[in-house]
């Protein structure tokens, strides 16, 4: 297309981080300009300031958790929309300058949460090598292609960043962990339901009470909306003071969401719908069929008549 | 009005009983044809045959409980429609022949269910008069304005109706019961909403297990709804299979009912709205600011935004 | 059991009525005086005055609804206990005096109810019959001994006590009604568990507002309770307030039960516990393997053993 | 105590970190033992083996969320038990060896999550300074002393551990910043109540359907018990299947809580409760009248006067 600028992307940098990996992982990013920032905060202000279309941040990993500072940062400032979901299975390379040999490895440079998930492959196969630690696998990677270190544990796509050799893959001690990205824009229309959708929400509540939680929670179960991840936050505004962190199934498009989404200001204090987009595994909604769009289309006529008096 | 023909009203008759009395409280009766039914069954299939425009049938008394053959005609059958109740005091007088002294008494007629509360009464004060049954207490009356015989405990308007003069006013043992009335016409638009309505239902469920009336009441409740009469009865199809005879605050068309009534086929086999009506007493509902129209709209708008992506 | 006085039990009379049909049926009164009472508040006053070891009342008529009178009765005053519910399907028949042929019947008496529910028998079979009524289908049988009237429509119970002729049997126009009485003694400890039994109580709540109810209904569904019957009563105290007849699946003697119940004055403003007792239907609860005495004493002893730090 | 072998505690090491601090807050540790572990997964080990008596570890900051970690590894394995928790306000402090000028730092060593909670600070009151990651902020301290950097911004324990001197206090960006740690032990007794108690444990679900969540809350709610924290975390068995941790006001020796953690069977796979402490914060649970220890009390007394026929 020609005289259209090019599409640009922010990411949790520096370059050559499994988040930019996730973000290279989406058609939109392919002809796109990729911007790395130097932290969560700066990647969603960027979105919000206009200078990206878009940032790819970290949400969660399994064996880490939450990424805590893209929780709060989602949830305060100027509202943001999650139009996207990566999952990234998590697989550590051991990476040096090329022509290096494993066994000529005495410094190997790495983030420290690669070096806690890599702790047992490095005492096996490098037993002599010193570990050094850097702000980020890239950070590592980089320094390496400088020439300061040996080799380091980072992304496999740092070695082209860097233009390094694999000196080994899969390095990590334990396989499964998953690293949960979303990809964040500023609020527009969400994309098209799938059928395999997920919605993403913060909900503040006043006090902490036991029922607000319990009123909450019900106006999904009542229409059958499992839901997939919830987490209490402190607010921040006071003590005692709490948001929750909601995945749910479904899209604020079809009916059974969209209804459970408008009554929740009945037992929050505010809401904060951050969207729906496709679900990374794809796995469907299981609706149960008295909550299905069809089921809502045939209430919503049922009551229409009852209501004109056709009943 | 020239040219039309008059109203005509059905009524659990004969003449002359507390339901005639309740059907000329309504001002639509006022220049109508009143048609007295021997049953409840029969003044309801009077309205689904189109015969009447409408019959006032009890619903409930304060002493006496529901009348459990106007749940059943109502839940069963075509569907009909609520749109009226009134509120009848209970109040009995003994009416006797013009002339007549009340220490002449020797014999009254009256129903048993009459006679059950004017029991006391009619020992004290009529010590020695033989007490006769008859199958309503208008019935009484006629009896006595036939000279069968000297009085009768019926209803004051059965006075007018067979030319009595009544001998004593208010006998009943009790004050305070009261007769709550329904007056049902053929399936049509509701009656406005007055802002202190009542909604009258009939859920049936398929099964009697523990959660499927905690489900549903769970609709109401979630959405600030007070349920002002809840009655299980046999459903008669098998045994173990119940409706419930439900009323409760507010007016169809109010958003919170509305979406409550649609919600039940999610817990309910089956539903039967008998529509929505003014109170009789007047009491407004009490609505929490959340569950109120203004808040519903409020509620759809921003829904509304957030799938057009302008939240 | 010489020198031991006979047991003396109630019942809503007169002789002959169904009443005395569901209290003979039990062991107890075998041998037993049986004392007819006018009322059922009568019947009530009796065993709470001590005059009879128990009362036989009806709690409720398949066809006719709840008896508002017996929850009213049970509700107030000083406590009771239920200790067995009887169930008897309604059957009239025609007595007339030995030697009365069918079609010599010129006028039939009986309770308006049971006119009510035999109209159409009547109607085909005696065509020419005039149908007179009485406060009871005994009196109804009495005055038919005592050469008043032709036949009676009554129970069959009233054929013996009145030396009368059944002339024809099941005259009812449906089958399947059934009445459901119960036996009310004054307090003491239930009858044993069987494994199919039911709990009666009493629950007031101070206030209509929609979360009451659920609560009070969310303590029998947490636990897997089923409940075979709820009505809502006027409190009789003041306008509004409300009381809960329910009937539900368990004896008070079983874990999960018991729970519920000790857990009500959470959300009611009192409870009365009229008791537990077999199910005359036989029809076993239905306890999920969570919800029962095993998984209680297992939970039980969990905690225990969590509290001693032996978990 | 002559004869007596001090006690011993671990903690997530190495000595200098705030895990240290929070665990010398602890009476208990003073005249006690104190071993750093490499990890939490080693520190909770080392209880399960009898190395320790017990071990702090890091639960959730205020600012980084929870700590996965720690939840993962309290899930799984032997039980354990939490006998204290301790709130830390995270301070951090700028240290060099004796006599260092702060005009003099050159660079400076920590830990990234420190480096990201100062940046700011660093940034403007030491602009020209290099900024060195370490694997924590205690062995920031270590390689100053060692002369390796000229600063580090680590615990103001560190100091003491490392014979430095403060060269400035309370250097983070932001104020408020708390983390939460839990001494843990292995299971016996748990502390005594104090009124201001709290009670920790995981859940297991064995699906995701929309009620399982709701059910278990639930069982908190009717008991009026407020939750404080509540996160879903991938149980790790299988994708969907989830596990909650979980803390809740009260103590498990209070009847509320006790019967709620025995119910959870009811809707929960399984349950592991960590144990009742007092909360640091102090704050009182708030108990509603109707949920005390008395109001069970008095319903136990009730339901056994019932169950033995006094009621």
């Amino acid at each position: 297309m020609p005289g259209v600028p090019p599409a640009r992307y922010g990411y949790l940098g520096p370059a050559g981080t499994f988040t930019e990996a996730a973000l290279r992982s989406v058609p939109a990013a392919d002809r796109a300009d990729l911007v790395p920032y130097g932290s969560v905060a700066a990647a969603l202000e960027a979105v919000r300031a206009g200078e990206v279309d878009g940032s790819m941040v970290p949400l969660e990993n399994s064996v880490e958790g939450s990424v805590a500072t893209t929780l709060d940062e989602l949830a305060n400032g100027d509202p943001l929309q999650v139009t996207r979901e990566v999952l990234l299975r998590v697989s550590f390379s051991l990476l040096g300058r090329p022509g290096t040999r494993r066994e000529d490895v005495r410094v190997v440079a790495t983030h420290p949460h690669a070096e806690a998930q890599c702790r047992r492959w490095l005492r096996d196969v490098l037993p002599d090598a010193e570990v050094l630690l850097t702000p980020s696998t890239a950070d590592a990677a980089r320094a390496v292609s400088e020439g300061r270190y040996d080799a380091a544990v980072a992304s496999p796509i740092a070695a082209e960043h860097y233009r390094l050799q694999v000196l080994a893959s899969d390095v990590q001690d334990h396989e499964g962990a998953v690293t949960r990205f979303l990809l964040v824009s500023r609020p527009g229309p969400p994309p098209r339901p799938t059928g395999a959708d997920r919605t993403t929400l913060f909900a503040f509540i006043d006090d902490d009470h036991a029922g607000a939680l319990l009123a909450l929670l019900t106006e999904f179960a009542v229409r059958g909306i499992n839901l997939t991840r919830i987490e209490s936050r402190p607010s921040g505004a006071r003590l005692g003071q709490y948001f929750f962190s909601i995945d749910c199934d479904g899209h604020l498009a079809e009916a059974r969401v969209g209804e459970a989404l408008a009554a929740l200001p009945r037992s929050c204090a505010s809401v904060r719908v951050l969207g729906s987009y496709p679900r990374a595994d794809g796995v469907p909604a299981s609706v149960p069929a008295e909550a299905g769009d069809g089921a809502y289309r045939a209430a919503a006529g049922w009551l229409s008549r009852l209501r004109d008096g056709e009943g």
